[in-house]
C-alpha cells in the first residue's frame, strides 16, 4: 500500500521516461501501490495520453493507479541546489519532496538536478542524528553480485568520521535493499595494508575496525568490479565522493569507448550489446539519498523509462524495509554504546 | 649510442621477459645502442642462452649488444621500499641505479618493487630544484590519441602546489616522450566549473590558470578515455595519487571483466582479443618517474617482453630528447619567473 511519488518533469528524457517508467513500474508491482507524478499536470496528461495510444497501449489498465500532482515550475541545470527551495518552492521536486512531509506520499523519485534533489532533501526531511551528510550509494554490478559503492553522491574532503558514517549508511542499504545479511563492508585505498591510504582513509581504516560493522579491511581499485579480494567477498566499498564521483562517470565512459573500437574488429554486435547493458549501472535504477528521515530516491539524468522503473522498486522496498527508520535506529545504538 | 640499464631480475616475469624484451628492443632499434643487463650474471645467461636457443634464435645477432651486470642480489615484495639502498646495496635495482649515477650508463629501466625504484632513485638522483616529491605518468590510450594521467606513482593527500609541479612534469613528459606540441593539461575534477572539487584541486585550478602553462581547466572521469571534453583535446590529466592509483586500478580490472562477461554470449573471442589489446595500457611500456635528475623507467611488474620492449623505448625516447634537462630548465625558468 506504498505511494510514490515520481517527479515527471525531471531527467533528460522528461516527461516520457518517467510516465513510461511509472507505467511499466505498476505492471510489474503488487496492484495495492500507486505512483503520483508530480508536474505539469496538463504536459503531463498529454505525454501519457499519447503513451497509452501508443506503444503502450497494452498497459492502459493501469492508469488509474496514476495520480496527477500539478506542480506548475521545474528545476533545470541553471538553479542553484542550495536555494531552489525557496526560489522554485512550486517546483515538481519541492511539491513531490513536501507531499511525503505532509504524509501524503511515502517516498520520492526524481531524475532532475541531483544537487537541488539532495539539498532540498536534506532540509526538509532533516538528517538522522550522528550524520553530518547524507551520502547516496550507487549499486554497481560485478562480477559476482552488485556491490555498493559509497559515497558517490560528491561529498568531498571528507573526515574519517564521515567515512565511518558512509558505511553505517551503506551497510544498512545492502541490508534492506539489496537483501545482504550483515553486509561486508571495505574501504577503498591504494593497498590492503592499514598503513596504506591518504591521511583520511588510514585514520577511518582505524575507526572502522571498532566500529560495530562487519569491516574486511581496504579493498584496491581493482577489486570494485571484481566485488572483493582474495580476502573474501564484499557488499559494501567506501570511500570519498571525489573518488566515488571521478571512478563512476571514468565507469560510465568505458563501455561505449570500448563498444565503438570493438566495432572495428567486426564481432557481432547485437551480441555485444546485450554483454555491454549488464556494466550500465544506470540501469539498475535510483539511489536512494541516505540519512535524511525520509525516502528520496536519485536517478541518473540520463534515466530510460526501466532505469526508472527500476528506481520505483528500489523506492519501493526502501519504504517496505522501513530502511530510513533502521538507520535511525542503527545511528542510535552506535550512540548509545559510545556513550 | 645510448646505454640503457635493465633489471634482469625485476618483475613478475624475471629473468624471461626482460631479457626477451630486450632482445626484441634491440632489433628494433639503431645499432648504436647497447643494453646492460643487471643480475645474477649465472642466472641471465642461462636463460638468454635458453632463449636463444629456442623461439628467439632469429635474434641471436643482437648478442654482442646485450652487456652484463653483476648483481647478486635481488629486492622482493619483503623488502622496505625506504630502506632497499642500505639493506640491498648489491640488488640488480641498485646496482642499475647506480651505472647512471657514475655516468656508466644513460637510463634504468626496471619491473621490480615501484617503491624501491621511487625511494632509490629519488635519493640517488635527487631532485630538481622546485620540486618537493617525484611523479609517475602513465599513458593511457584513449579514444583520440594517448593522455599522461599524473600522478600515478601514489602521491597521496597532495598540496595544490603539488598538483601543479605535477602538471609541469607531465607537460614537458607529453612534450618530449609523446611528441606534443605545447601540450594542453587538464585537472581531474568533478565538475567542468572552476569551483567543484575538493580544496586542494580548488587551489590548484587557480594556481594552474596563472602558471605558465596551457591549461584547459578542469576534466571530469568521463574525459580522460575520450582524450578531452567539449571544450577540446587534453594531452595531460592532473590528480594526486590517490585519485590515479584507484583509477589505474580499476581501469586494469575492467577488460579481464567485460571479457569474461562478454564470452558468454559467444562472440568471436579472437577478435575480442585485437580490441581489448588496445586498452592494455602497460602494452604501452613503462612510465619515467619525472622529477628526478636521472632517467628511471618504471614498468609495471606483470611486463610482458612487449611492455619491457616499449618501456626500453621510453627510456630511450627519454634519453634523446634530453627529457631530464628539459625539466630541470622548465622547473629553473620558473623559478625564476616567479622571483
Amino acid at each position: 500500500m506504498a505511494r510514490i511519488a515520481l517527479d515527471a518533469m525531471g531527467g533528460d528524457h522528461a516527461p516520457m521516461a518517467p510516465i513510461a517508467g511509472a507505467l511499466r513500474a505498476l505492471a510489474d508491482l503488487d496492484p495495492s501501490h500507486s505512483i503520483q507524478l508530480v508536474g505539469k499536470t496538463d504536459v503531463v496528461r498529454s505525454e501519457l495520453d499519447s503513451l497509452l495510444a501508443g506503444e503502450m497501449a497494452h498497459l492502459a489498465a493501469h492508469r488509474d493507479r496514476l495520480h496527477m500532482v500539478e506542480a506548475p515550475d521545474v528545476i533545470d541545470m541553471h538553479d542553484r541546489p542550495s536555494t531552489a527551495i525557496r526560489s522554485k518552492p512550486k517546483s515538481s521536486m519541492i511539491v513531490g519532496l513536501r507531499l511525503q512531509t505532509a504524509g501524503q506520499s511515502d517516498a520520492f523519485v526524481s531524475a532532475g538536478s541531483t544537487g537541488a534533489q539532495m539539498a532540498a532533501s536534506t532540509v526538509l526531511f532533516k538528517l538522522h542524528p550522528g550524520l553530518t551528510r547524507p551520502a547516496i550509494g550507487t549499486v554497481l554490478p560485478t562480477a559476482r553480485v552488485p556491490v555498493v559503492m559509497i559515497d558517490s553522491g560528491a561529498n568531498v574532503d571528507c573526515s574519517p568520521e564521515e567515512l565511518v558514517q558512509f558505511a553505517r549508511l551503506g551497510s544498512v542499504y545492502a541490508e534492506d535493499v539489496l537483501g545482504r545479511d550483515n553486509p561486508a563492508v571495505a574501504l577503498l585505498s591504494i593497498g590492503e595494508e592499514p598503513e596504506k591510504g591518504n591521511a583520511a582513509v588510514k585514520e577511518a581504516h582505524q575507526l572502522l575496525r571498532h566500529a560495530d560493522l562487519n569491516f574486511k579491511g581496504n579493498v584496491e581499485g581493482r577489486d570494485i568490479l571484481a566485488g572483493g579480494n582474495q580476502q573474501g567477498p564484499v557488499d559494501v566499498v567506501v570511500c570519498d565522493g571525489f573518488v566515488g564521483n571521478v571512478l563512476l562517470k571514468f565507469y560510465e565512459s568505458v563501455a561505449p569507448l570500448m563498444f565503438a573500437l570493438l566495432k572495428k574488429t567486426g564481432v557481432d554486435l547485437r551480441a555485444l550489446e546485450r554483454g555491454f547493458r549488464e556494466f550500465d549501472y544506470s540501469e539498475y535504477g535510483g539511489a536512494p539519498l541516505l540519512g535524511v528521515k525520509g525516502v528520496s530516491v536519485i536517478c541518473h539524468g540520463k534515466s530510460s523509462p526501466r532505469a526508472i522503473q527500476n528506481a520505483i522498486k528500489v523506492a519501493l522496498r526502501a519504504v517496505e524495509t522501513r530502511m530510513d527508520e533502521h538507520i535511525g535506529r542503527r545511528l542510535g545504538q552506535t550512540a548509545a554504546s559510545d556513550a
